[in-house]
């Protein structure tokens, strides 16, 4: 394990990460039979280990969040996307637990993907990047779990892309995973999440500064391609009703509508904003493979078509939340989730929030959401022997 | 009126066409304040106006359709959009009633719009055509169904958009609606459909081919932008259920995942086709000027915040259609209608239909949609004294 920061040239975008390197002679052999060597992830950690490495829990990123989960952004300068559940003396409580959050293979943040210097070419792969999955993100983090010396890890915890990492990991590491919680999130991606995810790459894909993927070498940036990619999936993220009690039909500060294509409406405005701010922060390659990894996750799929068959045998202690208003992962996803692990006779909580907020309901305070993940926390690291 | 066929330059994209030509002295004042002079609306008719002129049935087509209702479209030859409800025999029956549909002002198949010459220039219009509303639009309709010496429609018909313009007829022009359908629509657009129509017409400005609107003279089509935007309204139309039932996740002829970016799904291959077509037959400029004019419709606030005042004193008979699937009009759209034209004293059907095909159900066969419509037609050409 380097601690060193990092300064690739092509990764220097993060100077504040710890950086897991490995060599030539330690691949990572990716779903596509492609393998991947060398790599690197760009990792946060918050806490101590404890003698025993009994604390350990691996927070999963969604999409366009990345490993800077409780501190502040160094891009953005924004606080750490899960500060209001992670931290000293919060739920996800930095000062009992050692947390480890990675940027998943393929993103834009320090760890190898798209951006990354290709060492048989010496220029950014691009498109050579291989195309990655879901069970690819965890086989890298498994092998970062390792480098840190950690056998079993308390909880893996995620929401969105990253619950479905979490169901990775608890059915490809069932014994490196003593509790596992899974937030927003499914199985699977359904027609229409591929529809959205699709959408938005087209519209990438349509920039002609796009330049078939090699915008870094000549200069450019696909800036309004992935804004509007962006903005489309942004709409997913929120409910109808969240949107109309946030901005309804209301006008930006003028008395009546301009009659043009300016940003009249507030929802206007606002979406622009989220897209204009989305690509100072990501990249458009990066984008293209982590929805790419997301439309190939079905992990019944992966076991004969039967979700069930994924978790059999499991001992891992399960927590499945889901939203009433989330319509990129309605409650009928985690609903097939838990089926599937009481038929695996697996041990599952799972709770429905009544919220009008949507999808990203998993982001925000949500005192249910809060107090039932206290819950299953705390009687998960009594019965781990974790002390409080 | 002229009945001669379009030969305008920059109208000759529909030659099938009839079109009414309104000269300098016959103006269309806008909303906005502009007023639109000289213009023509192209529309077509089917049947024959009775001695009377009591059998005059007006269809309002929504967006991304056009007056060709029920005659193979010129430009691809695929029936005609309402072929299943309107035709000899039919329940818009055109062997007893006289129905016309107009292209809407603005739209791009005959009528005035973006793509038209700007007299004052010699060159298309591209923005510097007038900002229009709903409420324009049926101004123009209503100058049309004038020339054609029609005193009293029997009935106006649409859904979606054309549903919109239906509800500003019987608002507008309380007398000359004799009986109303409204399917699939709202007397408002939400945050979220605003959302919606923003990133598509981000999409098209975003395509350097669209020219900041200047394509025509440019000789380039905004293809890539116009077919995001198409992409993205299209998943609009369709039902989550609906796209898990027709495509689910179901890959193209190919035994598994490509590991790349072309179209492995086939959810995916559908929408490029969408898109792709789209642009054949659709004008990218009327694409921003038809969706601005969606988002502005507003009819509560036209009549002091009371959706009942906009048709105080209506004696027009009214019918009202959700679909249970539809996201984009949700039934609660439907009921706010309803709930105001009860209070103004309308008298008022309404049928929720389920069906799990989404917002383009009222384009398809929906047998209890048929039978529901038969039903209140033929009451009202009772009612009215149209012969069977």
């Amino acid at each position: 394990m380097s601690h060193k920061t990092n300064t690739c040239p092509d990764q220097a975008i993060n100077p504040d990460s710890l950086i897991a390197h490995f060599a030539d002679n330690q691949p990572l052999r990716l779903d596509s039979g492609a393998v991947l060597a060398p790599f690197q992830l760009a990792y946060q950690t918050y806490g101590t280990l404890n003698a025993d490495k009994s604390n350990a829990i691996l927070i999963c990123h969604p999409l366009t969040c990345d490993q800077h989960v409780a501190n502040p952004h160094p891009l953005t300068g924004k606080a750490g996307w899960w500060d209001n559940l992670a931290g000293a003396g919060k739920i996800i409580d930095t000062a009992r637990y050692f947390v480890i959050c990675s940027n998943v293979i393929g993103g834009c943040l320090g760890s190898t993907g798209p951006a990354s210097m290709n060492p048989q070419t010496g220029k950014p792969y691009a498109l050579d990047f291989p195309v990655i999955t879901i069970a690819d993100m965890v086989r890298a983090q498994a092998m970062l779990v390792d480098r840190l010396g950690i056998d079993t890890l308390f909880a893996v915890i995620g929401g969105s892309m990253g619950g479905c990492q979490v169901l990775q990991w608890a059915s490809a590491y069932k014994e490196r995973v003593f509790s596992a919680i899974i937030l927003a999130s499914g199985a699977r991606f359904s027609a229409q999440n591929i529809a959205f995810d699709e959408i938005g790459r087209q519209a990438v894909m349509a920039d002609p500064d796009w330049r078939d993927g090699r915008y870094i070498e000549a200069g450019t940036t696909p800036r309004k391609g992935l804004a509007v990619a962006r903005m489309t999936a942004h709409v997913t993220y929120l409910s109808e009703k969240a949107l109309h009690r946030k901005f309804g039909r209301n006008l930006q500060a003028r008395p009546q509508v301009t009659f043009g294509f300016d940003a009249d409406f507030q929802i206007e405005s606002y979406l622009r904003h989220q897209g204009m701010t989305f690509v100072e922060r990501f990249d458009a390659n990066s984008y293209l493979y982590l929805t790419r990894a997301m439309d190939y996750f079905d992990l019944a799929a992966d076991h004969g078509g039967r979700l069930a068959h994924a978790f059999s045998g499991t001992r891992t202690r399960f927590f499945v939340a889901s939203f009433s208003s989330d319509w990129l992962f309605p409650t009928r996803e985690s609903q097939l989730i838990v089926h599937a692990l009481n038929a695996a006779g697996a041990s599952v909580s799972f709770v429905e929030i009544a919220t009008d907020k949507g999808h990203d309901a998993f982001l925000l305070d949500e005192p249910v959401l809060s107090s039932a993940m206290d819950g299953f926390l705390q009687a998960s690291a009594r019965a781990k022997g974790i002390p409080s």
